[in-house]
């Protein structure tokens, strides 16, 4: 089939209007947040229901259609990119939230429902969806399910894999799978739930998923500390989560803050300066914890860990010190940045970062380097930003080089190449830092026994052929 | 190779002395705690290491010998019943505490650290292993891990599969794998670890695993409630879910109490009788908790849901309480039970207990019935006790005739076969129930991956022919 005829033969499968051709919807739907890749899709599908997702599969097998899932696009990885004639599968149309059950606390949702949607709507009934970070406005809860999206709050609640109680899926092969029918427990062979998410659309499409909701949190409580020392990170974190349920563990540079405070609308937490702070959020479910909380804080102030630090008393003020963490991202957006996302076993993360930091700075000394992250689960996220004199191209060229210098670091630790954004085509040339080739071998394996003509998301995490 | 020939050279393989052929030793090694299959196993391997595994896997690939993992043998669904030669792989030598990282609050097992060890070492390092279920004294952590254990603290703390951060594997065809490297966050592709949990021992041996810990929990308080009706188990269930994390949530019918207060040294918790009973357990972190939990009481109490109730003022009287539930099955132990696990989700609870009640009772009402279980998870222990004078194979028989009404009441609610024993060979027959034909075709297909020859647990979960 020419590329005419397959567009003809796709508008039999959607509904009418849904497959998009116009330049603008190509570009618009071909790309994701990395940018660095030409969008050049063959065409743009919107289907309605999985029996067209099923059909679109069916055909594409026929005809050695590659396909591209599509959700939110907010990805950092280009799992997402079309860049060589793919079609386009995307879930905007299918954005409903199916099915509420108050006593499961479970609510069914398709793949398109955006993340900020389920949030909004386990709040409407009285209840909490746990996964948050930055793109929640605009990613689709199918995207965030085939990435294993992290966030801000693992370190209580655990990545978007802990809150599936079920999917449905299309696989490769074009066969539909209801897995784990919501079930809480279910030992009956192995957990293809668990294959599907995180694949990245590798190995067929979801296009429903149950997903768990919990109580609301009572009484969020924010602590800002300034801490002399990186080393310190580690010990505040010790102290704090042999009495306290943490909700999340943040931390950020010093000029990572310089960078947000200059940006503007946010306010310095206090007076004194430090190298490196933490953001710590907890429930203060009663006096007590609060005392508790003061107690330990206390405590790391006399070992000369903590510098200063600062309590929210209200909601608005615990927004406000957030602030400080989540402005990080755009406040040096304007300078081009390098980004990686990477991590360690928690107890490694000063000697890596330490290690990262000076390789850098050795070779390059007017790189800035703005270190933040998830430091509570041991996620790190790196920001290089160009020096205002250099060429873009010579700094991602340089940049070419830091990142064999990170991943041959990450590898010594035996850490992830990716934390939580995924491989897609960016990290897809540094997977075997993480995992070995004998183990890639098997990921190609299961990938061949869901999509044995290779047509899903093509080039992403691996290839095919080695 | 003749099986004199298989021993030979098999004792090459493992230390000297550790290759059992003693009648004895086969029969124990050869069978689990579900007893009704004949063991009869070549031989019994004991090896030392992670590379001895893997010469025993190349040498079983090479011969085409059939190898069953082996750890505490408490399993109910003769996951690790060797009954056709084969050569069974103990990991009783391998029951080291690898290390412990005190920040990262993970520790490193081998596969034959029983579970109460586990238990043990993380109260003396001031931490909790939360997974814990009646055979913790024998059962084996690679075993759990294989069967994705449960237990009684599902509710709050999950299944074993949460609490690995990183497996040592040996697949199916001898290649040594190490799966997540113990990180918290790692988005780099399928996730092979939550493949192997649960696969019972069919893709491959996992001989190594790192464990998360977590805090102790504080002032654990318990609460047992007569309940007027079935359905008021979920009614409290959702009271008291709004305001406390419920670390526990049990249940038990009148029937399975009167057994337990027969059988001695438990006393009843209070005068009034019920139908039900509900077993909460909670952290009391605060007297603030301690009235939350009163007014819940009561207001279960004003309710009509409640009868009457007792609540715990010490850790004594904690364990006592909990005496009432984990008695049930010794006591009821003398009567021969037909034991089934099974579950659904919470809400379709009530509805799905009454129904196989009801087609029991109709057709043998002479048949006893003891229900219990973690009904927070939608999980249901059904226990049907044979009368005092039915011979055995009669009653045996009848209970085949149950499986068939309970199994298709159970797929007419979307439920599951097995929802914490695993399939083994007691549930392969009645896999289809709750997996689909199509889905049981990509878990042959993913077992190929792993293990081409076949040569792991074969017959458990499924068989490869279809």
């Amino acid at each position: 089939m020419n590329p005419e005829q397959i567009i003809a033969a796709l508008k039999k499968l959607v509904d009418d209007g849904k497959v998009l051709t116009d330049p603008a919807d190509l570009d618009a739907y071909g790309k994701d947040w990395t940018k660095q890749y030409a969008p050049r899709p063959l065409a743009i599908l919107l289907p309605k229901t999985t029996e067209q997702v099923q059909a679109i599969v069916k055909f594409a097998n026929e005809n050695q259609v590659a396909l591209v899932p599509s959700g939110g696009r907010t990805g950092l990885s280009a799992g997402a990119v079309a860049a060589n004639g793919e079609v386009v599968v995307a879930f905007d149309n299918m954005n409903q939230i199916l099915d509420f059950n108050a006593s499961d606390r479970t609510v069914r949702c398709q793949a398109g429902v955006v993340t900020e949607q389920l949030q909004s709507f386990a709040e409407d009934n009285g209840l909490f969806y746990p996964v948050d970070f930055a793109s929640a406005g605009s990613s689709q809860l199918g995207g965030n399910l085939s990435t294993n999206a992290g966030g801000i709050k693992v370190i209580r609640y655990g990545m978007s894999r802990d809150w599936v109680a079920g999917l449905k899926v299309v696989t490769g092969k074009g066969d539909i799978l209801e897995l784990n029918l919501d079930l809480e427990k279910n030992n009956t062979g192995y957990d293809l739930r668990h294959l599907f998410i995180g694949a990245e659309g590798t190995l067929g499409f979801i296009t429903e998923a149950t997903m768990k909701l919990t109580r609301q949190p009572t009484n969020l409580t924010v602590m800002v500390l300034g801490l002399a020392d990186l080393t310190n990170t580690m010990d505040v974190l010790q102290t704090f989560l042999k009495n306290i349920d943490l909700t999340a563990y943040e931390f950020f540079s010093h000029q990572a803050m310089q960078h947000v405070l200059a940006h503007g609308q946010v306010q310095a937490p206090f007076a004194a300066e430090a190298p490196y702070y933490a953001l710590l959020e907890f429930e203060a479910v009663s006096d007590q914890v609060m005392e508790d909380a003061m107690a330990l804080f206390e405590q790391c102030v006399e070992n000369g860990w903590v510098l200063d630090g600062v309590i929210s008393q209200s909601e608005t003020q615990a927004n406000n010190l957030w602030q400080l963490r989540e402005r990080i991202s755009e406040s040096i957006a304007p300078r081009t940045p390098y980004k990686n996302d990477i991590s360690v076993v928690v107890s490694r993360v000063p000697e890596f970062l330490t290690e990262i930091d000076q390789v850098v700075t050795e070779h390059y000394p007017d790189f800035e380097i703005i270190w933040f992250g998830h430091i509570g689960d041991g996620n790190l996220h790196l920001n290089i930003l160009k020096p205002e004199d250099m060429a873009k191209e010579e700094f991602f060229d340089k940049c070419q080089q830091v990142n064999k210098w990170v991943f041959d670091i990450v590898q010594r630790h035996r850490g992830s190449v990716s934390a939580e954004h995924g491989v897609g085509l960016v990290k897809k040339d540094y997977l075997q830092y993480t995992r070995s080739p004998v183990e890639i071998e098997y990921l190609r394996g299961i990938k061949r026994v869901f999509d044995p003509n290779g047509i899903m998301n093509p080039g992403k995490i691996f290839d095919i052929g080695g």
